[in-house]
């Protein structure tokens, strides 16, 4: 994995830099406590919440339903966690589940991700490319002081990974050259954007070599988006 | 102005935080000198490439033209300009075309730029709130140790200030409560989207008082959003 010449590093986020489950679990366990709701684990309470991220964002993916941030997603999750929990949801403010949405803002990073990260910036950009909308990764990241150069992901680009265009306008967002006319997000992604991209073991770089993306969510996939765009 | 519950600050950047004419006055004469034309003031260069920023935009702006970020137009009113003085642009490769570009991505920023912002993101979320697109700004953190909380602007909310929808929407972005379904970039801004919040002397602030933005191109223009939204 050649890294002359790449200038920037682009991070999944949930799993990757933070751990959503210990994190989503204490605030549900606080909101649990509160109402003296027995009989839910916290951690099975986050898995619950966490089960319907993908269907919720396929429906995104699918075009059935016009982009909006993970924030909205996660809400609607949240009400049908409770839901299924057998949660009186007349019984909760609007306030309170707004509150327990938050949980998604305030993870902490793996012990050595802050560490890791600061070496990566002293010599590159880096910035997550996250499904999590960009107040989500901006509150996390004040909180946890994640030194991000900036905040890219899918709300910038208004598309969710793993499809390629969320790794293919994101290159094109972080592009310096503006030698060709960039197309807009909204454009239909043409086929040039993408020619002569290098997109292998997670890492993309661009023919000039001037940046490069890592997800884990796009190993295996080499190629997937050189492929279909 | 009450800042007691301000989660953001938000700028402008191009003479606000930088210095944007003595920097691409700089990089006009290194063009201009390699080339041995002789003549033409760098800063007169610099101020005639500037005059062409506000039309540009507004080609977007007034919708006869879709959303392309600033390097793009950066580029075409540099070739114009070139044109102008009349250099033969046959005699100019593309790289050195895209390398002058790139001056607006090499500028400096005020003296006091950097410790204020510094000031201002130990209690607060600073981000600039600038039409030049995400790269052009974060290469320009990256050189000038701006220290950005994010990269907030035109290109993440697909609009040019100082339309309304430039402030509204990136409103929207840094709000942290989902407890509204919150309209897409693409949507049509609702009225529901500005209800009840404040703008006034560049500082907008949500009724939970949760953010505020600060943007001189908003000065004097209270309730603009407001009133057309």
């Amino acid at each position: 994995m050649a890294l002359i010449g790449v200038k920037a590093f682009v991070f999944d986020v949930f799993g990757t830099v933070v751990d959503w489950r210990s994190g989503v679990a204490r605030d549900a366990a606080l909101f649990l406590e509160r109402r003296a709701i027995n009989g839910i684990d916290p951690l099975e309470f986050a898995d619950a919440w966490r089960r319907r991220y993908g269907p919720a964002m396929e429906e995104v993916r699918s075009g059935r339903r016009a982009f909006v941030r993970l924030d909205v997603l996660h809400r609607e999750n949240l009400l049908a966690v409770l839901a299924d929990y057998g949660i009186d949801l007349t019984s909760v403010p609007a306030e309170d589940v707004d509150e327990l949405n938050l949980a998604w803002h305030r993870l902490d990073p793996w012990p050595d991700s802050l560490s890791g990260l600061t070496r990566l910036k002293a010599t590159r950009i880096i910035a997550p490319l996250s499904n999590g909308n960009i107040v989500l990764m901006l509150d996390m990241a004040k909180r946890a002081g994640i030194p991000w150069d900036a905040i890219l992901g899918a709300e910038v680009v208004q598309a969710y990974k793993p499809m390629p265009e969320a790794y293919l306008r994101t290159a094109d967002v972080i592009r310096s050259s503006a030698g060709a006319n960039v197309p807009g997000r909204r454009a239909q992604q043409r086929s040039r954007g993408s020619e002569g991209m290098r997109i292998q073991d997670g890492v993309c770089c661009a023919p000039d070599g001037t940046w490069a993306g890592a997800d884990h969510g796009f190993e295996g996939r080499s190629g997937l988006g050189r492929g279909r765009a």
